[in-house]
């Protein structure tokens, strides 16, 4: 059978423990070589809408010592409005009931079944925040225990989760540039992880005394500045973005998640994404050597160095996710679904053919 | 809802005329920039059985003149035997049931709803038949009548099912190394074609009177030899490797399929196919201009000539698919369907969701 599963049967088993656990040791399989990861792709084409453009968005990772593969899918209305002056990237829920639509396809590599299908939402933002926890668990300061997070969105609530399991975190000071949003967060996430979690009106007081930045926006334009760097500092990004370029230079060690430049972007002739978007999303200009970066899976295989001092300022770009995490995490949830009896088991058939193809 | 098909379904709407006419319109919709694909990539690891491989492929296409994107993926087991003295690329049939893994999902550009999920083995080999079809079309004599085919396993069907759309074909000359096998596909496709179609022992008893050769083979090693060639012969191919370089270097007008030079390949350490599949696969060696040729789409937008005298030898080398292809024909599958009342139909919201992925 095929499993089809919704976001309330991932939530109710995917933890970020879990998710830590899972992608710590795919991220060393993937530096020893023993993983996959095919290069996240977005084409664009013109849509109904004439402010927005379409984006089909794919990605594909193997790990071997789970036994599985995935394809994770992306079919997005996409607007780049401008919001509290900075110029952000939304999709549009356009999908009948106002729906957003991101489907992940787990395989088998022992017989190449489809094992499960199932959206990506829970689990997306579940890996980015297990990517961004273990980037603090490898380079912030061991007793870190202040946290300034700017953002009070979807991802922000996966990334305090994540901080929140790799340190002793006693209080979140949190900034986003709507009030009444970072106050239901706070006290949403406050309760959520019984901890101190305080919304505050600038992003200076967010960092005032922290020893962790956790930047979680879907911002295109920076929003974290070097004037902000302190000796100890730990930061965290979700975004390429997010961190102005004068702060990722002073870093003593800056890490990628990984080595991907950027999407293969595919377009229909003029409909172009707006060129900001295209540069501060992906280009690590002004003389940062992308190509020479440590990355996360180097990090935790022990191949590079992280923090060997307390007054080091530490950061970590999470510039590109890999549809590898959906494989690693897909198959943590695959595995606890079927544990569980969750989801809808279809017809294995629907999805295989006797046709040569 | 979403349309889950088979190929029974498929088989039963999608016909060779109707194909060829959607991706001649498409082809030409390429051409003028009004599309998108995007690379086919193929990622590889080890499987349980120790001869093969585990590939997970992937293309994406959007033809916004029929509002749709497609993802085709495939998760097989591959092998590379050597038949007949020819080393073959075999996928595995390991699924449960003895089964193949290859899926089309289609979304739409207008909302991003998922519209339908089918196998892609009955469109695959349509799609194939149709763009070599095209090239007989725009290459051939305009009164080629006489088919030597190399090749009778499943792709064979589709590519005489379109030459004899596109020409008045009167007798198939049919060839492959395997007497049963040749004589079963000549009474079978004669008999569905209503056409002459003759078993021979040797591929020279195949292409001695032909206008037209096709060939239709699974074959990494060459099978058509520019011994063969005689002024006003049109040679077809469905793999790069099929036709030997000396015979593409004579040929007067040679035209590729479209100018992706190779899959995005992607290994685990060690994982590598063969080096001769690898190279044989995709290479373009020995003096021809991969880059300069002229493709499918820019000759039928009539960007490039392609027969302009009888006595000429054409060429059409389809050198890799695209997912474009499935869209094109995924949306005429999608509205033929739903015409008839085919298929399962599934709740939209199991493939889409509320949360923000």
């Amino acid at each position: 059978m095929t499993l089809i599963l919704n976001n309330d049967d991932i939530e109710s088993v995917l933890t970020m423990p879990d998710c830590l656990d899972v992608l710590e040791d795919a991220y060393r399989e993937l530096a020893h070589g023993r993983g996959v990861s095919r290069t996240r792709s977005d084409s664009f084409s013109p849509t109904r809408r004439p402010d927005a453009l379409y984006s089909l968005k794919s990605m594909d990772g193997i790990v071997p010592k789970l036994g599985v593969g995935a394809v994770r899918i992306n079919s997005d209305i996409i607007t780049w409005p401008v919001l509290a002056g900075t110029e952000r990237r939304v999709k549009v829920p356009s999908a009948p009931g106002a729906r957003y639509v991101g489907l992940v396809l787990l395989f088998s590599i022992e017989n190449g079944e489809p094992l499960a299908i199932f959206p990506d939402g829970v689990l997306q933002r579940m890996r980015v925040g297990a990517a961004n926890g273990l980037g603090v668990k490898y380079l912030a300061r061991k007793n870190a225990h202040v946290v300034g997070l700017l953002g009070s969105g979807w991802q922000a609530g996966a990334q305090v989760m994540a901080v929140c399991a790799v340190r002793p975190i006693e209080v979140v000071h949190c900034y986003s540039p709507n009030a009444a949003n970072r106050e239901a967060f706070a006290r949403e996430w406050g309760a959520k992880l019984n901890i101190k979690m305080v919304a505050v009106d600038t992003p200076e007081a967010a960092l005032a005394d922290a020893d962790v930045a956790l930047c979680a926006t879907n911002s295109i334009d920076n929003i974290f500045f070097a004037r902000w760097l302190r000796p100890g500092l730990h930061v965290s990004s979700i975004k390429r973005p997010e961190i102005e370029v004068a702060a990722l230079k002073r870093a003593d060690v800056l890490v990628l998640h990984n080595r991907d430049a950027s999407p293969v972007h595919s377009f229909t002739k003029g409909a172009t994404i707006p060129e900001k978007a295209k540069n501060k999303g992906w280009m690590l200009a002004e003389g940062i050597g992308f190509d020479r970066l440590p990355t996360l899976p180097q990090l935790i295989a022990g191949e590079v160095e992280g923090r060997t001092r307390d007054e080091q300022i530490t950061c970590f770009l999470n510039n590109i996710g890999l549809g590898y995490q959906f494989a690693a995490c897909g198959a943590l949830l695959y595995r606890k679904a079927k544990e569980r009896g969750l989801g809808h088991d279809l017809p294995t058939d629907w999805f295989t053919q006797t046709v040569h193809p």
